[in-house]
């Protein structure tokens, strides 16, 4: 059986999703586009061959479709979307963040536990990086002894013009807010957020940059995260989990090195396409896995993962708005659902 | 349509591509094995569930099969099969060498120059890895200038028992027989193997080991390879382009790096499954699409790249024999087939 | 003319500065030295061939020493004999800190401030590592735009028993508290030190480790800093600086690159009189240049610089017992004397 | 007691020496310098407070010079200047080549023989730098099993115009001469030189770049080097040594790492005096401490080692001129004053 996936949002995202669906993933087709630009979704439908819906509802609904991936803009659409493929009872991929609002995130958990399955897998893909999983196993396996801190950066060489401070925490820090307590498997106890007084002469009105953030989990390991969206430089993403015998860190995927005018040198990524291709094919593949065996990854990300980010990223912005006091990460009990 | 693939061999090499096909490969599907072994390609059958065929004739012939893999051993059982599936009009992928036989390689020529169409392709995965494409194209585009000189090494950490002196060529070197040239875009005007006296206890009767080769192009480029199998270390690939403005170098992929005990490290394959794996999954992935296509694509290596190979193969064999010297590598005349 | 160095202290960093003055530095001799314990200065008299004197106020005194070098332990015995070199008018060297007692620190600076001139040089050593001095640099001239946040780590494999929390600000991030102003040119505003849950096993009674301190200058530049003393690893130092164009960070000193066991390795220093071998060589030479000169170098780290440390030592201090909170720095006006 | 070192030659690595010995050296000073262009000398006598002499002849006698520095130009002048010093039984540095003549080197061989004590040390000072010395302690340890090949390479920037391919040779590839056989332990049994068919387009009339070198010792061992002196590029010296268990090789020494324009980058030196400034230190200091004991460091470059490197040389030329062919390197019987 061929899983016919139907992609909605046709922007920079959704279109790298629908290239992959369509070239790279094993056991699925692309079976249909929808945008809330039409001419958008005819383009894409017809450069794939496959069918265009005039809205995202209509795609949900759509019997030749089996399964569902939202990829819209504003990140505040994708929970309607989300909704109403648990109304149809259907599989959906959530680009991430799940929501910028808890409540919405909370309003997908009572659905999705209402009918008693996890349906939803939300887009934390650095979850399958293998950079990250290295990680990960090293942890679990304390390999280098117990984590003690984590210090992490999150550099991109430019951002859009209509992207605020907020948006250096939803959008950007919510990687972090998601694979920092995925990596030390502890909830957060308190987070911060901090705006330095040097700023870059890149950044726009509306826009702090760079900004420092902390995380502290329950059981006690500090991280520190740097936010700097218009480093004039590169895709830089960088981890070193600091162990009781050892660190363990990150590296970014070269290919060759040159040494040219008395340098020696090796690229950085310029974005996160080509940075983390690796982990987007690997979470789409285990999401399409999932979905054909009717059983998600329990490892997978959920919509509990999805909330927990969000009210993280939430206690951010308070922090980054009250002085850049550390603040409490308050969650509800988490259901039995989204108890591995 | 989703392509219906055939795999004959389900040894090493052949199970791993079973899985690449089963699992990673989009637009295919593994339709059916076989193997000598017929338990074998049942236990295959079985797991992925396909059909298997007493014989790689039938599996070739089956109305079921629309491409053929060959991934047998020894090397010299590829070309049969190959013939096979030339007169079927079938599409077929030969895992490398294409043969140890340049008589052989030539059968094909002649076969599917018949034809006027290429239906081959020859597994020399390497020109798919990411890092060997950057340094086509910085060669290529002359971003350091021309091509001077190469410092190549092959080294595996351990070998086969069965493993002898010519498989140091066939097997292993053979991967560089074809890089080389692809790389600089000259064919082989003379070539040389050497055993120096030294030699590692770790080897066995039969084999010497470390070896060194030379390659020498028509335009003047010289190369150098270190085969090393069994240097009880790691799976350790490299290629140096020096070039008039600078040198670029392989690296191979490496997602963390550790601090622990006085060493920061990173790690070095083991096995070309992991080392290459990218590489592997591309090859395949451009041949499938390709086949459906009806139109393999033109850079993909061809049945006269394997026969180029073989020959230098063969040169290599005959200068190790013949007091080191440098042999020249004569080709006949390249068809039109395999002029892009 | 040939300086006679008289060193008082003949312990662990003691000893190496008298094979220091004795083996590598040019323009001076070994001429005496003084240690609390008879027994150890007189051991290294006679194995330098130089004299001894039973204390150190006689070998500040004596007529055959022409500058002191002080390398006493514990940190407070320095003051006193820097005070009894000043009265002498001869010029000194006092390893760091100068103290951990604002006040001390303060003595030496009146005193030097009376004298009208700089006969002290306070032993951070760090200014003249290279690394250093190329971060210093590439920021003096804008290299790569202002620089906005730093990173350090300050990692010992392991500490001496009698090693505490307070050691772990005025013996290690001392270090921190001179180099990261002297690289961003700008006096403190704030400090700060934050013990985290997660701590050690390897750590002892009296000592919280690891630790995270942060630094914010006047100019609003950033710095945090892992203090980890007992990281069971490495002497790990490492310091990035983010700039608006790119970031610049140090590098261990490694002279070969190991492949072995499926590992590349390099290694990372024990502890710093390797790794920070040519910084104490240049230190010292510098210093000997500029007595011999009668005229200290003025970009050499100055009994205000020693004061500077102190105070923001204190803070960080005060912000540990204080619930982490970031603690104001506040010095004195500067003397004349120490503006550059 | 301080020696008194004079110098002969000011020129390019001459005053790097000067420099060196006023400046760095420990144990000795500056006492006379000579050069056949007598402003020269005049000028650094000047800047350095020291004598100068109008012949090196002159120097070598005087009874204010206790030891001797030949650094002249071309190298052959190396030899008279050697031979009068071990007539007045003075300590004498010869930089390397000894000479370009064998027969000369052996004048040298029989002067010092008929002494019976060593008094040359000869400036390979390679063997000094801290990398080359890991990589002969860990093969003369066994670290990696014992050696099997060694690549090297021998890139410069660019050269002075009236450089030619003997100079590749005498001037360039002397150091690999002398470091490679030191490495392993053995004597040469053949080496060869390749001239390739590709040349950068850098080089001039006279001199063919780059170019290949083979060594194979008495025990096996084989080493191959690349000499590339116009490779626009950076001074990029390598050696890897691939033992039994695992390969060492050479580092830069680097003090930074920069991120920018999407690059991870560290510099690679432009020049030796850069690159091997601290085996050029060593070297000098090590010498100067062996006249000071009256005994010279056993494991120092004697005129034996100058005489060997020579006959290489020679026969590597000879390989140039004839084919390119594997040529014997056939040394005189070692007297025992060469017999560590
Ligand atoms: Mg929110
Ligand atoms: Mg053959
Ligand atoms: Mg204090
Ligand atoms: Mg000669």
């Amino acid at each position: 059986m061929t899983l016919r996936i139907g992609i909605i949002g046709c922007g920079y995202k959704g279109s790298d999703h629908i290239d992959r669906v369509a070239n790279r993933i094993n056991g699925a087709t692309l079976a249909g586009v929808a945008d809330i630009k039409q001419e958008l979704a005819e383009k894409y439908a017809q450069k794939y061959n496959c069918k265009h819906f005039e809205t995202g509802e209509e795609l949900i609904e759509s019997p030749d479709i089996d399964a569902i991936m939202v990829v819209t803009r504003p990140h505040d659409t994708h929970v309607p979307f989300v909704l109403k493929a648990l109304e149809k009872g259907k599989y959906v991929f959530s680009e991430k963040p799940l929501s910028t609002s808890a409540d919405d995130c909370k309003r997908v958990v009572e659905a999705e536990t209402k009918i008693g399955k996890r349906l939803v897998q939300v887009g934390f893909m650095r979850r399958y990086d293998n950079g990250y999983r290295q990680i990960k196993k090293a942890i679990d396996e304390g390999t280098y002894g117990k984590p003690l801190l984590l210090h992490m950066t999150h550099r991109n060489e430019t951002t859009v013009s209509d992207y605020y401070d907020n948006d250096a925490i939803v959008e950007t820090a919510i990687h972090e807010c998601d694979i920092m307590h995925w990596l030390v498997g502890s909830d957060y106890d308190k987070v911060s957020c901090f705006i330095p007084g040097a700023q870059t002469k890149y950044t726009h009105e509306g826009l702090h940059d760079p900004q420092v953030m902390t995380f502290d989990t329950k059981n006690g390991i500090h991280a520190d995260l740097e936010v700097f969206v218009n480093n004039h430089n590169s895709y830089d993403i960088n981890c070193e989990v600091v162990c009781e015998e050892g660190t363990i860190a990150l590296t970014s995927p070269i290919f060759t090195q040159v040494k040219t005018q008395e340098r020696a040198q090796t690229s950085i990524p310029q974005n996160d396409s080509f940075r983390f291709r690796q982990a987007f094919d690997s979470e789409i593949q285990d999401w399409v896995n999932g979905v054909l065996a009717d059983h998600l990854n329990p490892t997978a990300p959920t919509t509990w993962d999805g909330l927990m980010a969000c009210v993280a990223a939430d206690a951010l912005e308070k922090s980054r708005d009250n002085g850049f006091v550390k603040e409490p990460v308050v969650l509800p009990e988490r259901p039995d659902l989204y108890k591995n």
